[in-house]
């Protein structure tokens, strides 16, 4: 089993990255104080490994919610269903919510464990690779407004990661993708080092490799581990994590949360994002075409949707929550593994970007 | 004007209480760091002060929205409406929200402030008594569900809190009384000369006498700030605050929100603690009747509701945030100035308090 830990003084914890975690009771009881325990999972991880979770959490109280699958469901709503369960089966402070599942669960579950009677403890078991190298570290959680992607939520740690590498066994291709691209995104911004590796383990990490998909889930947790452990609460540094995500959150909007996978968004904003500041000289034609490749190589989209206009994009870019008094904020890459944050986007070398979607999709 | 410190480290801030506050722009503004500021306010508060406020944020861009009256909607739904009209606005994370209303309008203001975008900045300007003397100082924030009250919230202070005492002289007689509860509070669990002080000036303040009523105000403020200080998010000492609010909070979910004031409910709480507090030998029987008598003289009710068996209200008290797994929580009373946690409540007697509600209606 491999560990990473997160640094935060006394809220900090581990990440613990292995085979069989899911069985693992004495570890996973290990951080768990009270003997109550709400598991909120969807419906499709609860057929394949909620009754693995609750055998290794034996001798504990476990209620389970099972959630519909999709980021529809990612609302007030489901908070507000969570929430009535808890209180139906008389969880107090001293209960623990487990996720398990993917970013979804793990992002609503992580909101009602913040809010619920002012905040409770929480336990990530994710069961996605998007949830296991991005969502699960780092305590942002968050459910979607009808206006705006992840524009209510809260910053609460979880005591604990458990990331079970033998679920991706069960993960469809196409989710596999959606979460090499937040592996994608972690070489560009921080380790060129893991972007130089990524362009020639492509095949592997397809392929589900163990040594290959631990290698990069742990190098994932180490980079945003060391990122959010100098800036919890995004006043600086871990604004670069949103690198493609400006992009990435205005096509899920625009598109309708789940048609476009989180993961894909962020691909074809990493494309984006890199083609702007090649526009705006911080990276060579060479280097946006490096970027464009390995997320194609990933089967992972390139280019944005064929109905979303420029207008379209810079309205909803407008509101994201990076955005400023004075304009639109964005992530660009100064080289591959080194990104930086940019205030004073100009408006019109932006526009080009975002009408240049089409020539994005040529073959390169 | 008198002033209260909270002292929270970096996040300390000012209680500002006196006469005319809410004309007082250059003192607000002072407190706002971005240029862009979104009221919560309710339908009845607005008629009254919400065209002053915006004249004294002059210069600001200020947008509001104006909540129907009532605890009934202190709920997700308003949540989510307050964010759709920060979204609509363009708001990011550099806004303020300002609360501009009674307890409710503060608690789901402060809650939208709490998660919108995962955090902004927040004032309070309370303008009933209640709010003035409690639920605007200290960082509690929530929403209630239909389970339970408070249930779904987060610690977030404010940048600042205005106290102007003028507006008192708006607000109906029956919420004068219900504010004047949360002082009775604050003598009994922690300042026996502020009790001594209530019974012999009833008159004054039920008359809005500006020194009376600015000396209880501050009286309270300092109070709650100080147990505040030590324990900002209830850890220990804090629970002492929620003298009376386990038998309020019960009442008034078995009432229905809204039916009985809060500070109505926390009254007959208080009563019901000090009946509880004498029974458990901790008071004597006169201790226990000098705090019927002075909730009677400040024309707050002294016997739950009726239709409320004992049963019913032991089943909410269990569900109650400070309930811990090896039962119901209480607050009692060591002596008029001085409060105690208490775990081991034994059911037999609290029952017998539960049972005895006629016999606290009789005239004393």
């Amino acid at each position: 089993m491999e560990v990473v830990t997160l640094d935060l003084g006394k809220n900090s914890y581990s990440i613990n990255i292995g085979s069989g975690l899911l069985d693992n009771g004495p570890l996973i009881r290990n951080t768990i104080s009270g003997n109550k325990v709400f598991v909120v999972t969807s419906e499709t991880v609860a057929c394949l490994y909620l009754e693995r979770l609750e055998q290794a959490l034996g001798g504990l109280e476990v209620d389970a919610i099972r959630l519909p699958d999709g980021e529809q469901f990612k609302n007030l709503e489901t908070l507000e269903r969570i929430v009535g369960e808890l209180l139906a089966n008389k969880h107090n402070r001293g209960t623990t919510i487990v996720a398990l599942g993917g970013g979804v669960v793990g992002d609503v579950a992580g909101f009602a464990a913040a809010t619920y009677q002012r905040g409770v403890d929480f336990i990530q078991i994710p069961t996605t690779l998007l949830s296991q190298v991005d969502s699960s570290v780092g305590g942002k959680t968050a459910v979607n407004h009808r206006l705006g992607k992840n524009m209510i939520g809260a910053f609460h740690q979880p005591n604990a990661v458990y990331i079970d590498i033998d679920v991706l066994k069960t993960l469809p291709p196409r989710e596999l993708s959606a979460g090499l691209a937040e592996v994608i995104k972690h070489g560009i911004l921080a380790d060129v080092e893991l972007f130089d590796w990524l362009e020639i383990h492509v095949d592997e990490l397809l392929n589900l490799d163990e040594p290959a998909i631990t290698h990069v889930i742990k190098r994932s947790c180490e980079i945003k581990a060391n990122i959010v452990s100098i800036d919890e609460t995004e006043r600086g540094v871990r604004a670069l994590l949103n690198l493609g995500h400006t992009f990435g959150h205005a096509i899920e909007t625009n598109q309708g949360y789940g048609n476009w996978l989180h993961g894909e968004a962020v691909a074809t904003g990493l494309v984006l994002a890199a083609d702007l500041s090649m526009r705006t000289g911080r990276i060579s034609p060479d280097d946006a075409r490096r970027i464009r490749r390995l997320v194609e190589k990933f089967k992972l989209p390139v280019c944005p949707p064929p109905d979303m206009s420029a207008t379209q994009f810079a309205e909803l870019m407008k509101v994201d929550k990076k955005a400023t008094d004075a304009g639109i904020r964005l992530v660009l890459i100064e080289s591959i593994g080194r990104a930086v944050i940019v205030d004073d986007i100009e408006m019109s070398i932006l526009e080009v970007t975002l009408e240049s979607g089409d020539r994005l999709c040529e073959p390169i």
